[in-house]
């Protein structure tokens, strides 16, 4: 039953026609008996105990800051990571690379306005003393029906005591409980040099955006670009945040991959659009995501951020809800204006098509993506658990397979190599082929040797290996091995030169593996 | 002229042997005629003029930090990691992936001694009050005959006067000039969350190795894994250096590639060794760096950190002499010894084979790598003038070329696709052209539009990208384009079809290149 509810999904991905069909072939491939993960917690522990994703200096009882990956989570992020900087920067010509620090001249933080309002309403209770962001209390308060982030701090105070909201740690309410909130700026500082006075003061980038911001200009006329012109680039921010939470949602550092666009002014709002369709396309397309768990939703103008004329969320349902994943906004001149006055430099583009002598001050749309949120994405999504066929009359039912279906490109391991015995020859023998599959181009073979090989089958789906080459004592006789697809568990007894047949540029591909199957297995 | 030396070189390759020649193929091709960049100066300044290198802040005078990564250099640096990771962590079944925090948990850098003892000697001018590293002006002041950086304060304040060092700033010696060092901590101090008091100090890491050291007992026994078995991640790093300086060779914030690899400790020694010997090939036969650039140094006893057993660094000669590249040390079972006293957590070794019945403290060994001194390292390597063929008798000599001869796989562009003329459709040609590639597998092909074809080969050139593909009024009638080589400067005529051929799973390689051009140029 199985084998034909998945080739009956595979005709219906199929009509609908050859260029979809190649990008959903190579994305999930998940069948109606699949079943998504139900909580976080379910998810979180699972990938605990895979070490996909560990708790910070948890020998030290754990750190407020953010999460670790272990061997399979850090190989995840790398791959969504890289296939997003292929497909985003290094395959487009409107995107350019970036790099810049995470502790710039603290004046960038001074001229960008992050200093003096880059703040969140801090709340703290009067019988207690702990503390809390007003903003998500009042969220929570009224159900979500106003945008709290928007309101003056004394709106927010008055908000607290006329909604009778109460301290979320002792219960305190009205002149005991929740004061008026203040503002708490989520710069983390330090100090830079021998010296430690004013002048020595630093600041931990919240965005990598500023960087791009303040080299834009330089950059793109050092490279002759003509707009829109795009820079990106990955790597850690930080953001001194009064309450993080849901695991890799919100932490207070955590990874962005950021492209700042600088456009003309008058294409900005088509720009903003065609990135949140690019983005969304790629979400679906290229990761696999079920398009039903994303939707946009366009900012209310009460609701902006200070430097934005407009923002849409790319929003995903996680686990816990639906919450922000890609937000892209126009964040207008305001930028550049802010460090021309502050900075005292030209930070006009200039057009090389005319020798520079056609100068204004560009637009910049910012789709920016937070890494960890996209791994907890595709965990979430990817993590299923396939239904056992129906147990025959008075037998038990069998548990569920659990699987990571990630698309084949992301896949932590492209394939594990399994000696079938730990003995006569085998493990060398698997050491070979996972060096011979190394050379013909593919990355991420591993060698798995411990447990039965059921087991070993069960925990490579459980990390989304695609395919799994198992050697045993035809191998040593005739070279042959035995091929086994994560997702229809089908298997074919093939030699390791027909294997190549199946090795694409970034490893082992769905589509060629596909067509050795069909050439071998009836 | 030119090609003749060439060939010669090819030849003198080709008898090394085949895998040798394969290696050294897909590396650097450096002619006879080449002198490398000679000096810091002359590099930096190439650097800021490509937008490889730029300074960090530079529209508010720059930061005391760390540089950033313009276009072309950010895609080198991602290149070069890259093929790091390939090779030292995917490709190898002894190493596994690992992505720990910046801010860990403080308690972290009190058991592992950071808090107490990771100081450098700091020695303040009486008369100017400016201050500086002793043991780097002891080390400048006795030529190098000493290693300071082992002595005890009091033994290099009475060297700063016994040989009568001076001060670097205004020339104060004597009593009113350096005083007795005073330990300087170079760990980056923050505080997290919304209430600073001393409980919510916290640091930036100064190395990702504590990151590996406090999970490494869980991830392998998580994973399984046998001995021995390195954890390897990539990450910035933060140390408040006294002073830094030689662009990318010592920064305050810099980026890391380690290698924690856990072993029994009976072999530490010779696993030591086999690491020297995998690092020093890879720089050679992968990177293509010139052997005679590369040395290794084993530390003395007293130069040793407080933590290793043993420690070889394997130095490269940057265009400001011999410095550090590459870290080697054996740091024995030091720091799981300090975290078990200090958080009260078994840190032994688990073995799997039986069940864990035998337990203890591993030794490490901890190839530790600069990622920005590898690409100051790779920029001053690859960066040559080739000499122009010699002028005629009475004419003026031609100046030479500048060519970044970076190995394939690393080079930011691996193609340029140049349209001759930017009308008659030849730029919308050149875009579908270079998409072609793309989707063939060709990573990075950009399309470059603007100046003179020559220009644009010699800016091609510059940057590294190995092959140009110019599209012009012969490309729109039969469809056929010039391909042109950067380092043999030679061309050939070739249908878009025939470049399908010369492209490998990590884009254009020489290999297959210099296969096609013996195909088509006789």
């Amino acid at each position: 039953m199985r084998a034909f509810a998945h080739a009956a999904r595979r005709q219906d991905i199929a009509a609908r026609g050859l260029a979809r069909r190649a990008s959903t072939m190579s994305a999930v491939h998940r069948l109606d008996s699949d079943s998504p993960v139900a909580s976080m917690e379910e998810l979180m522990s699972f990938c605990r105990s895979r070490a996909i994703i560990l708790e910070s200096s948890g020998v030290y009882g754990g750190a407020a800051t953010t999460y670790d990956f272990g061997p399979v989570g850090a190989q995840l992020k790398k791959n969504i990571v890289d296939m997003w900087w292929r497909d985003f920067v290094e395959n487009r010509d409107d995107v350019a690379p970036l790099d810049t620090g995470v502790i710039l001249n603290p004046a960038v933080w001074r001229g960008s306005g992050h200093v003096e309002e880059f703040t969140d309403p801090l709340t703290q209770c009067e019988t207690c003393k702990r503390r809390f962001r007003a903003d998500k209390l009042l969220e929570e308060a009224d159900g979500g029906a106003e945008h709290w982030d928007g309101k003056t701090l004394e709106e927010m105070g008055a908000a607290l005591v006329a909604l009778g909201v109460a301290c979320p740690s002792c219960g305190a309410k009205a002149e005991a409980g929740l004061g008026t909130p203040r503002p708490f700026n989520l710069l983390f500082e330090t100090s830079i040099g021998p010296v430690q006075d004013g002048s020595s003061t630093a600041f931990l980038r919240p965005e990598t955006a500023q960087g791009a911001l303040v080299q834009g200009p330089l950059v793109l006329s050092l490279t002759r670009a003509r707009l829109p012109a795009g820079l990106a680039q990955v790597g850690k921010s930080f953001r001194n945040e009064i309450a993080v939470g849901q695991s890799l949602f919100r932490t207070r550092e955590f990874e962005q991959a950021e492209i700042q666009v600088f456009c003309e002014p008058e294409s900005s709002g088509d720009l903003l659009q065609q990135w949140v369709e690019d983005c969304n396309t790629w979400l679906v397309d290229r990761l696999g995501l079920t398009p039903s768990r994303i939707r946009r939703r366009v900012h209310e103008e009460s609701e902006l951020a200070h430097y934005a004329l407009a923002t849409t969320d790319i929003e995903f349902n996680y686990p816990f809800g639906w919450g922000e994943l890609w937000g892209i906004a126009n964040r207008g001149k305001y930028d550049l204006l802010r460090h021309e006055a502050a900075s005292g430099q030209d930070m006009r583009f200039r057009d090389p098509r005319d020798g520079g002598r056609t100068a204004f001050h560009p637009f910049v749309v910012e789709p920016a993506l937070g890494v960890g949120r996209l791994v907890l994405a595709v965990l979430s999504d990817c993590l299923v658990t396939e239904a056992a066929p129906a147990a025959a009359k008075g037998k038990k039912q069998a548990p569920g397979r659990l699987v990571l279906r990630v698309p084949d490109e992301i896949a932590p391991s492209r394939a594990a190599v399994l000696p079938l015995m730990n003995k006569d020859g085998m493990p060398e023998r698997a050491a070979e082929i996972a060096a011979a599959l190394r050379r013909m181009g593919a990355g991420g073979v591993q060698v798995d040797t411990s447990g039965s090989i059921g087991k070993r089958y069960r925990r490579q789906d459980e990390v989304g290996t695609p395919l799994c080459v198992t050697v045993d004592y035809t191998t040593l006789e005739d070279g042959t091995v035995t091929v086994r697809c994560r997702d229809t568990m089908r298997q074919a007894r093939l030699s390791v030169a027909d294997i190549e047949d199946a090795i694409g540029p970034r490893g082992l591909t769905r589509d060629k593996l596909q067509g050795v199957f069909a050439t071998v297995v009836r």
